[in-house]
């Protein structure tokens, strides 16, 4: 599903939801970088909290499933001084748009300030940023095989820490890219920044169709994939998404795709490795890879706390104006 | 199972545990329409936060699942600054009464200030009410058949937004009033508040034995049953209540006490349309009515936040005296 | 698994973990005593909340469900003004241990200050306080059989209380001794404290191998192993935790084993009775003493919550030096 062009961003141009990394332009994904180096330091500090977001309601809707990013939303929101809840919804319980829209409307008329939004459903999130009144804001926490746009630009945070001009460098992305919306979201938020090299690598199974409109190379060869790359990011191999006839074993992939030190001697000596987590050891990664000094996967899930908190204070800041 | 005398009251009538509207005063009645009147606001702030339970524990003890009633319970408390600790309980777990008492006692223990109960059996809050100690206060968040009496206040509070003159008004309730805790609980607040004309309105096998002795009329047809009304109250069609026997299909039921444009042309022209939510579309209402002008669904979602904050810091203020 | 030496304590023997009562000196432990009693006031207040932990994150890592033990964490955490995360994983995803370090370090990686830990399997607290980086605490919320430090604390306050003088005691504890973690870290911490009396009293097939060598008497008679005790500390029985074949039936135990008003005369006529809850009412013990002067069993409770919270902020201060 298409976002439609203006729905992310208010009259003046500024980020009221943040549903996709699509539509967005260079000045505003950089400005969410800046904004996110401000608040690295609160996750560091004696006392973790800023009043940001003190008085607001900010409610965790996830109609999936997942300890982890609704953690990190929670941290980010907790440290912002906001109040937070907590709402799991099964899915099945309210797959009918309309029922949808009633527990949206209702949660709405309680005052919440933000949703975060999971759902297996690609789109969902749009749809309940075009129900929620003006002045309420929503944030898509992965969104089907569409977007994962925090995840994104968290990776983007990371990148820019250790290789800040993003116009030198060529990124290879490997693993389920058909499955994935971080890849989704990955490709283009790299592309608005002005990365000239992107790549993925995957078999022919996992590419989905006509991925090279995107303005990415695709290659069946890890060692070609990733040769001279700058950055590697490897993606979760998602079992529960596939359709078995896909996938290869663990171990099959592992052998053809997976990343060990013998492979990334191909990318550059002083190539970064990120990985959105949490990783299969053994399976798409090597584990003496993720744990070496390339491997970043660890300074990405801290990062993720200061770029949630800075997508979370401006959309609150412009959704306020 | 009846409230007894004083348990809600402390011996200068002051409200310290709030199980059910029978036995309240309308002077209490209007007291906390009167006192969340001024919680309205918060809700609309910046910071929807008064510090009026600072540092006090409310515990949702809810033995029945209900993430609706909980959220708000739990946004109340929030904004009213409390800590608030949700433990759902597998009633199963604790049928017997003793030991429902040794966890109460517990909890207790843990010097909790309020105890917000749900649970499917009638009488429950008010079994734990007997059990605290002096200072802790109870709130009925729903026991079986027998009491909603915060729903049954924030309807009252919207109510009387709409048409201030409790005294001039017709009132039908139209739906499953046999299963109905929400219904049983607004005829006894209509009736003190002085409401002249209450009425309820389904099929035999849905009107409970004796219901008129509660000084409500009793109609078949809902064109007759809402004739001249100022208030329709829609109930929810709970199937996992009702035995089968008892329920037509959804479709048939809408076709006789479904409210739609045509049914609701013989209440007065200015009537409001209410419901405890959330609403099944097209079983008990019709969807372009619940999304009218005249439906205040939402409306009573947003009170249902400033009648709780009203209630709790009501019951705690008394409490600590 | 033994703790080995210094894990707990930093290089200038303070407390920066708290995952056993073994190799604690008797200074640290009445230290925490100490510390504890100033916190008890801090529930009876009107504002139950000190800032001692304003801005730091708590996680509650529960690998094991337990409701009471969570809330009472968690309500130390919140009056402590910390942020508390709670964090339920299904051992069952995580059983290598590489796969919980890998979710240690992410959870870590959001900048933790500290992991309550509950896990089915000996030794996982100090797995994880070996994990963390300085300046993050672990505190042993129950693992396996080996320790429940925390729950050995509570006790020995509630003891001090009515008891004070440590080196003057008799204290039996009885019931399943073989399967319990609560009894381990008791009669460490009594042995510590200078209790020169201490017994456990059960049946054989519940007595564990060697249980002498910590310096206990072994009984298998009740009035015998409670004669002139001035404390009995009755333990819940694990139904779940037993081979069908070591355990006979709840009625015949309590015939045995069970703590009755005729038994309990064979203690000393102002001997305290104690229970870590929840109690099996005609199991362990009869609802006569469970409800008498005697027992503490509520008492344990509210010590529990003023001595996590003594645990808490002294762990977290000495962390960050």
């Amino acid at each position: 599903m298409m976002v439609k062009k203006n729905i992310q961003l208010d009259a003046a141009g500024r980020l009221k939801h943040f549903l996709s990394i699509e539509g967005l332009s260079k000045t505003i994904l950089i400005n969410i970088l800046d904004h996110a180096e401000t608040f690295t330091s609160v996750g560091e500090r004696a006392v973790k909290k800023v009043p940001l977001l003190r008085g607001k309601t900010v409610v965790n809707l996830f109609f999936e499933a997942s300890t982890r990013t609704r953690t990190t939303f929670e941290l980010a929101a907790k440290r912002l001084s906001a109040d937070v809840m907590n709402i799991n919804i099964d899915a099945s319980a309210t797959s009918k748009g309309e029922s949808l829209a009633d527990t949206l409307r209702t949660l709405e008329a309680m005052q919440a300030d933000m949703f975060i939004v999971r759902h297996q459903d690609s789109g969902a999130p749009e749809f309940i940023a075009r129900l929620v009144s003006a002045g309420v804001s929503v944030i898509n926490a992965g969104d089907g095989r569409h977007a994962h746009p925090t995840q994104a630009m968290l990776d983007m945070f990371t990148i820019r820490k250790h290789k800040p001009i993003f116009e030198n460098l060529a990124v290879a992305i490997v693993g389920d890219i058909k499955h994935s919306r971080v890849a989704r979201s990955e490709i283009h938020a790299l592309k608005i920044l002005g990365v000239p090299e992107i790549r993925v690598v995957a078999p022919k199974t996992l590419i989905p169709a006509e991925i090279e409109k995107l303005g990415v190379s695709v290659h069946h060869d890890i060692q070609q994939g990733i040769k001279d790359a700058d950055v590697v990011i490897m993606l979760r191999l998602q079992k529960e998404r596939m359709s078995s006839a896909l996938l290869p074993s663990g171990s099959e992939f592992f052998n053809t795709y997976g990343l060990t030190s013998k492979n990334l001697k191909a990318a550059k000596p002083d190539a970064i490795v990120m990985h959105p987590g949490p990783i299969n050891r053994g399976i798409e990664i090597d584990s003496a890879i993720a744990d070496s000094k390339q491997s970043l996967i660890l300074e990405q899930v801290a990062n993720g706390i200061a770029v949630r908190m800075a997508i979370m204070s401006l959309v609150v800041g412009n959704a306020s104006l």
